[in-house]
């Protein structure tokens, strides 16, 4: 039996001594002048030019970022856009993350009924995309929606992260309504996480089943924390966002462990902050060798650093 | 300024005197004998045996309906699960049933934040996926993961439909829940979905902002049609989920308007209810034709055939 996905974070967060994730989102309009004119032709998807430069950008990021953040999270919809050569950048480059030492997290948010979940679960834990250690999911379809992803994922050492509380403004359509037995619909989604999960921790004492929360909202982190006390959580919407180091802290178990916390734009787009376009590669290194060290320093002030 | 997505649904009903859509699924252990037995060997999804029987299976599917339907649906996650190959494979049914006079709704359920969902818009009605006349969406993270969508269909007569209440068993577990405010979860999904169509009626009065309904729940269906008056309803669940013609009847509007009915494996595997495998086109014909005489006789005998 392989090492649990939970375990395995958990080590590769000891290793790096980091909680920093970077996501890998490319857009043909913010790449660096250099791969934006490799991609300059390249407006029929069927044409290979954003693909290779999505490509050369994913890769770059890898490079600059190995030894800073135990993950990556790539998110399929931007390499959707681009076809099957957009798909074949995604797996090329997540093959090039796992090769550097990275988990990668697949950020899907898919979410189908339990026959066309198993299709899925197979695209995402099978050959066809990644290789994932994680994807992300949305739960809205309940419970059958989501084990056969964990029934193809957990025996091999994968885990998953169900969307609870996600960071963009217009969550509070669904996931803030109040309901009438008490809390809110994404406290609702916790407790499933929480329910899913009970039976697979790993000797890290964490589950493999996850929990997307959204960083923006740091006033609902230690509740959620409360509810889902063993549950991997995965905090987006750090940085370009608006959440800092400070706000994230009550997402973590005493220990610090539990949690890790992503940003793409600041870290990949790094290079236009800094007006460094030729440095594109730097500019994510020290982006990111911040971000770690905030979020370090933060967890150490809040007394929850003991990695 | 295209026909919108709802007015050419509206006129292909009309045209083919069906309310019957066909849900495109393929999986490679239902294959009938001659395309299993040219998938075989294809276990590596590098190697094209597997989604060129799916391909020959979709295109089979749409020859044997094309006349009987106003649309199909396919399935994105039986295609992904096969790579970037399947997903060749997706494109050519669905061009190849766009040329045969049928709408294609493709079944993706994506949903993610407001840059991302921009993508993911890109991805299906750009050049990547499809041809699309419209997709499926899901609301978890809101109207600000909803809106690029609409952005990027409504103005070239596309459309999309938004999950409310799916047909499986679990979707009590989120979308049935009671709201403190009143009503459950999906109902105000189903507000929501009214809200984004309001201003986007077609000359057929119909909103192109759709929502999924589970025929599998008959009981709630007059109350969401009640709630989204002028809002196309997709109904999954016809068939082998359960529900039959008679359930469904009061998800339509006074004048048989506002809805199709899928069906997916009732259809594509009549092959083998009749134990005809050298004949599934003629068995999916068969049962195509059943389904769209069911539920014609259904919304008469309900007083609901004005088309």
């Amino acid at each position: 039996m392989a090492a649990s996905f939970a375990d395995r974070l958990h080590q590769a967060i000891q290793d790096k001594q980091s909680v920093a994730v970077v996501g890998i989102d490319p857009r043909r309009d913010r790449l660096p002048p250099e791969l934006a004119r490799q991609a300059s032709g390249g407006d029929d998807p069927g044409r290979s030019a954003v693909p290779e430069a999505f490509l050369r950008f994913g890769m770059g990021i890898v490079d600059a970022v190995h030894d800073l953040v135990p993950a990556v999270k790539p998110n399929l919809a931007f390499f959707e856009a681009w076809g099957t050569e957009g798909l074949a950048a995604y797996n090329a480059i997540c093959e090039y993350a796992c090769a550097n030492g990275l988990l990668v997290i697949g950020d899907a948010k898919r979410g189908d009924i339990g026959s066309t979940a198993a299709a899925y679960a197979e695209a995402l834990f099978g050959k066809a995309l990644g290789p994932h250690d994680a994807v992300t999911l949305s739960p809205y379809l309940g419970s059958d929606s989501l084990q056969p992803f964990l029934d193809r994922a957990l025996p091999h050492g994968r885990g998953v992260y169900v969307l609870v509380k996600t960071s963009n403004p217009s969550s509070a359509d669904l996931q803030d309504l109040e309901l009438a037995a008490g809390g809110t619909v994404a406290e609702a989604a916790a407790a499933l996480v929480q329910t899913l999960g009970a039976s697979c921790k790993g000797t890290s004492g964490l589950s493999s089943v996850g929990a997307v929360v959204g960083a923006t909202h740091p006033a609902q982190l230690a509740g959620f924390r409360e509810r889902m006390p063993d549950t991997l959580l995965l905090l987006p919407g750090y940085g370009a966002q608006g959440a800092g180091a400070a706000d994230v802290t009550s997402a973590f178990r005493a220990d610090g462990s539990g949690a890790v916390v992503n940003a793409s734009r600041s870290i990949l787009f790094a290079w236009q902050a800094e007006d460094a376009p030729d440095d594109w590669r730097g500019a994510a290194r020290r982006a990111a060798a911040r971000m770690r060290d905030d979020l370090k320093q933060a967890l150490q002030a809040a007394g929850r650093w003991n990695l």
